[in-house]
């Protein structure tokens, strides 16, 4: 294998601004755009990297349609007209399949000017669109960073099941399968599994599909999506899982940075910053700085936004971790809250992370002894033996411990200023979609 | 954060050994195992880099018993006795939990001597045991490897929807789920998906889990599995999609070796040996190899280990690539041979990979003209209407393409010696396991 710009012979658009003038380049991709001027017919070639122009006198070749997959050798020639300052001339041009039918919407125009509806349908088409494209690969750039971020801090990657015997934090919302005949159901997390594994590896990471029958038809949820979930062990408290929260964030934004910086242009997009330490605020000093009821169970999305707001202002940061929030809101494994005043309040080890506005992370320190839990699914008046399975490792030592998950479709759809979920979800899955 | 091996002030196991004798150090883990002799007591201390002795005068501490996650805090010491040619003296330890109850098998013998189904009944714990927690490390640096390799390539990680509207490949070994009322089936293969996206893409991978409702409950088979998946377009052949997979498999091994080093001590594995070029021998001639009738059409596992004895005889290879397998045995989107002679035979461009015995991967060119996907379903007495929105990209152009996958626990079972791949899978499903 060659190389990945230059595998088998091929320069990549990009870099066609590199070859020396004269060099005789093979270019290989899809039809993006045919001209015919007066005098001259362009073919713009599209590949993995970008745009080439390939340049013939008017009527000197016939070019297959748009879209068709073409090789083309040709001599490199500098040009002030090309956007890459190089052309491509004295080209031939080989298709490599059929000629291709024309597209339901215009790749080539700049912007994608289609109904969300049209643009789902066609999805396989539309992701061939530059500035479709460009936001999955900050999606891709992002799980790399994600990973290699934690990589660096000795943790480990688990693959845990998505078909399990319960559900996993309520009865609510989970997709019923029919497993060999035995009642079955999608993970709504791998929150046990997750939990769990901390006994055996201390920390550990997965990036995998979570499925939620989520009954509201909205622009923020899905049915199905990517959940990067992270847990770990021998820590003090919740905020030591804000610690590595942060090390990731920065991972995933050096990754776009530095893997898919022309997706960040062609975007014309502002990176978040993030402060050396991400803002906390206590969720009773957020209630009371958007004025809301000392005794509200939760932050309204307009609460939310205007706390982004302030954290704006205030620590010039697009972060915000609110903590402490009530216990009675959080799920039963939830560790209570252990700062001072220990005493007051109800609250939890738990936070929220607020992205621009919108929660993007959930997180919070677990309850760690076996004791606690039994109390803990008593006071929300279940059974522990319905939990007995995800609570042997408590029976038998697990260390202190906490983690959180990022949904993957909102960090790129708040990176791309996307307003709905489905645009930056390859194949979303809503309550009425199931396809392509 | 610190260091990752020295996180919080805490030394690792594993640095132990580095530490200036005379330093006093911060251990966290779990009570390994507690011996008391008669003039001292030894503590083992588990984290998740290994293992360090602490050790005691008789009778001067209270310590808890094995599996509670512990704070060990004392001095180093050089010591013959000690694994490490390094021991904690003078030691004071905290429990971080309550004394942890006695596991069902213990987990401080060298080897886990219990029947598969009480392993896989108590899978939270057994996998704290040393041994298993190396399969898994192999595994996880096995998909860092993976990605690492395809990254250094131009690929782009996709995650594509695991509830889909129909059967990916036959209506066979699906799982029915309940999608809002609608009948939906779990992705038995991101095969359509990955194709789809070559056209906007070119080069993708995906590493997810995969379904299939597995009526056998072989030592081979699981109903849930984690699957490595490639696929990339502009190749000539699927020789092209081998040399990729060449490179996949050297980063796995690559980041075995650096990443999971005392994991393979551990287990005193011999990991495989890959020449620069994976041998490969076509279908007909491997049938005449071993003596099969030439109208067999595919090997029988006793044929795929001779293969691999031959391989391993002629070219010092672990792994053989045979090529050429009848098309009528392939899925109908497998590409006609193309090689010469190209006339005879009825063969495919696909390949399967033999690993120490077993087929590890498959994979082929794929059709990639739209008319040839109308004819090839016909021919199955299929009606392309099913398959239209798979098809739809084929119709806008997609370039000559294809691809593998691999089975990640196949991988790491072959890799460790391992004779059932639910020895190898974190949580196993199979047709009789749904928990833990």
């Amino acid at each position: 294998m060659q190389p990945p710009t230059l595998e088998l012979g091929r320069t990549m658009a990009a870099d066609l601004a590199h070859v020396a003038p004269g060099s005789v380049v093979t270019l290989r991709g899809h039809v993006h755009r045919r001209r015919d001027l007066a005098t001259v017919t362009f073919l713009v070639l599209r590949d993995r990297t970008g745009l080439a122009q390939v340049v013939f006198e008017a009527g000197a070749a016939e070019l297959p349609p748009e879209e068709t997959p073409v090789e083309v050798i040709g001599t490199a020639a500098a040009s002030d007209k090309a956007p890459s300052g190089m052309e491509v001339i004295d080209a031939t041009v080989n298709a490599l399949s059929d000629p291709a039918e024309t597209p339901p919407f215009d790749l080539w125009r700049p912007q994608l000017k289609v109904a969300l509806p049209t643009l789902l349908d066609h999805a396989p088409l539309s992701w061939r669109h530059l500035r479709q494209r460009a936001k999955w690969q900050i999606g891709a750039a992002s799980l790399r960073g994600f990973r290699r971020a934690l990589d660096a801090q000795g943790f480990t990657e688990i693959c845990t099941p998505k078909l399990v015997e319960s559900a996993t934090e309520s009865g609510a919302n989970v997709f019923p399968v029919d497993y060999f005949g035995k009642p079955a159901f999608l993970a709504q997390s791998p929150q046990f599994y997750k939990q769990q594994l901390v006994g055996a590896f201390e920390r550990v990471y997965e990036v995998g599909p979570v499925f939620r029958a989520e009954p509201h038809d909205t622009a923020r949820h899905l049915a199905e999506y990517v959940s990067l979930d992270v847990e770990l062990g021998f820590i003090r408290d919740h905020r030591d899982i804000l610690d590595v929260l942060h090390l990731a964030l920065e991972g995933m934004l050096d990754a776009v940075r530095a893997d898919a910086a022309e997706a960040v242009d062609r975007l014309h997009l502002v990176l978040p910053t993030i402060p050396e330490q991400i803002p906390v605020i206590h969720f009773t000093d957020a209630l009371a700085m958007v004025g809301a009821a000392p005794d509200e169970p939760d932050l309204a999305p307009e609460h939310e936004r205007a706390l982004s707001g302030w954290a704006r202002d205030e620590f010039g940061s697009d972060v915000l971790a609110v903590e402490g929030y009530p216990l009675r809101k959080r799920p039963f494994y939830t560790h209570p809250w252990t700062r001072p005043p220990q005493a007051a309040g109800g609250w939890s080890n738990s936070f929220d992370l607020l992205f621009r506005g919108l929660e993007l992370v959930t997180g919070g320190q677990r309850l760690h002894r076996y004791d606690d839990y039994l109390t803990a699914i008593e006071q929300r008046g279940e059974s522990p033996s319905s939990y007995s399975a995800y609570l042997e490792p408590f029976r038998h030592g697990m260390p202190p411990h906490g983690g959180f998950a990022i949904g993957l479709e909102r960090w790129i759809a708040q990176l791309t200023n996307s307003a709905n979920l489905r645009e930056t979800t390859l194949f979303p899955r809503d309550l009425n979609r199931l396809s392509p």
